[in-house]
């Protein structure tokens, strides 16, 4: 009888489902829409019913399947009651019980952030390191943090959320959380722009982005055109890179550092770019550390919540 | 047949040894002094043999003994290999083995700075708590993470140094580690003179501390004292405190953050100075952190070495 692992993403539109081998190998992959309506009540009916139906599909019996992982987009205290996940109209839910009453089966819960990091340490970038920082470069910064081998999750499930330790003291923008001078601010997709026009504004130089409104992909499209401005821009968004990143190296030791998100779309390059700082501003004992950049993408989340099984599982 | 736990500190001067039970109560305590000479030969030896020696005078047999742990003064691979010692004259030393050898106990090593932290959260300042920060303001600031109730390592045993972390981009005086701005250069009790004599130089304000040459408790005695000046100084010391363990705060979401060392002696008013900032540059999901003093006092490191054995026993 071979064993058997779910893998679920629980995201604002859609639930990513994966089916995995304990060895992490992909046997099925599927999405179900999220219905958000009611406060969220259909969603675990619903990934239940998703479960069930892929089980008798596949003639799988409740005995070999070793449960149910799942990321939600929200912390999670004592790896099982989410006290808020906004975008889905959850409140002080015990998912992990709730879905296990649903399905009869062992299931273990994550926040989402934290949960593709240990997917990305399991079978993606991060594979065979056991002390290793994640860190997600979209939109805002996210991160995940495995230690000895272990999710770190802090006491109220905010462990690795480094998008958010203080860089710089002098910033008159707000982060989204409140704060002035969030490393989010500059290391993020929306902060690489906000770093460049920061830049073309202290400059009378030419530049192909001066007028427009471009993306940090255009920033480092340009970059890679020879444009001097925009070279001098992904620069200096390398050194606040490589300045967070060292704190974060500093407090935690870890071997491998692995970046994903949006802004990764740049490639290698990034590393070179964060590298000057980082070794400027590291504590010499944490300086041994590698690069890699992310290779699952968007399935970090199914991979990372198929590992939360083996990890860690609640019988309910 | 009661159980015993042997914690020994092995310091540069003297060697602290502690038999404990595994309740944590201290059943005897006393010290050996550290033979320096021949590259540190002498001193696993010297500690085997007042062990041998305390196990015969109590009529402790060795089934009684759960294992000896020991906190070193440098970094610890894979919790046996010493690579450097240098206050030791230790080179690539496996201490866990060759102390397990000399004793045929059960040995547990860790870094010496973590190990007191271990002691702090298991019976000092941080007992009860599963997540914290354990930082001592000392000569330097020191550091030990416990996260979901184990030791952080790191990688190569350098987890939880925060006294490295990158603060200051201006700073013109290198650390002792050759960066320049880290934590340790403001928060020490060093860097807490060193903050004092620069609010001098910007002023010509009368102050008792002018022209002296002072150290960190004059500083903060004169405060208390109601200096105008020494007081502007330990507020500004108290903000680079409270924004370094921001920093770390938001990288660890901890439940508490225990402060130890010399510069503690000043009291709570140290806590007063730090939370205006802390919670300035605090990520709001981990803002809600206990602060507490350390109360081992330098008992932590045998307590801690003790706590060492129950977590993780090397077995020869």
């Amino acid at each position: 009888m071979s064993k058997v692992l779910f893998g679920v993403d629980l995201g604002g539109t859609t639930v990513k489902m994966g089916l995995f081998d304990p060895e992490g190998n992909r046997l099925q992959e599927w999405e179900i829409p999220t219905r958000k309506e009611e406060d969220g009540v259909h969603i675990l009916p619903d990934i239940a019913a998703s479960i069930r139906q892929t089980c008798t599909a596949r003639g799988i019996a409740d005995e070999e399947v070793l449960g149910i992982g799942i990321g939600v987009p929200g912390a999670v205290i004592n790896e099982r009651l989410v006290p808020q996940a906004v975008n889905l109209g959850w409140k002080d839910k015990d998912a992990a019980e709730e879905l296990g009453k649903l399905t009869g089966l062992p299931v273990a819960i994550g926040n989402d952030a934290n949960v593709a990091a240990l997917g990305e340490a399991w079978q993606g970038g991060g594979k065979g390191f056991r002390d290793l920082l994640l860190v997600t470069l979209g939109t805002g910064v996210g991160g995940g943090v495995i230690t000895g081998g272990r999710l770190l999750t802090g006491a109220k499930g905010a462990g690795g959320e480094i998008g958010h330790i203080h860089l710089e003291d002098d910033e008159p923008e707000a982060c989204g959380c409140g704060n002035h001078g969030c490393f989010e601010e500059y290391a993020s997709a929306t902060g690489a722009v906000r770093v460049a026009k920061r830049v073309l504004a202290e400059t009378e130089e030419e530049s192909t982005l001066r007028g427009k409104d471009f993306t940090c992909k255009d920033l480092f499209d340009a970059a890679a055109a020879g444009d001097a401005v925009a070279e001098k821009a992904t620069r200096k968004y390398g050194e606040y890179l490589g300045k967070g990143l060292a704190v974060c190296a500093s407090v935690l030791n870890p071997e491998a550092i692995v970046l994903g998100g949006g802004v990764t779309k740049a490639g290698d390059v990034l590393i070179d770019l964060l590298r000057p700082s980082f070794e400027r501003c590291v504590f010499p004992g944490c300086a041994d550390v590698e690069f890699k950049l992310a290779t699952l993408g968007n399935q970090a989340g199914i991979v990372g919540a198929a590992k939360l099984v083996l990890d860690h599982v609640k019988r309910v």
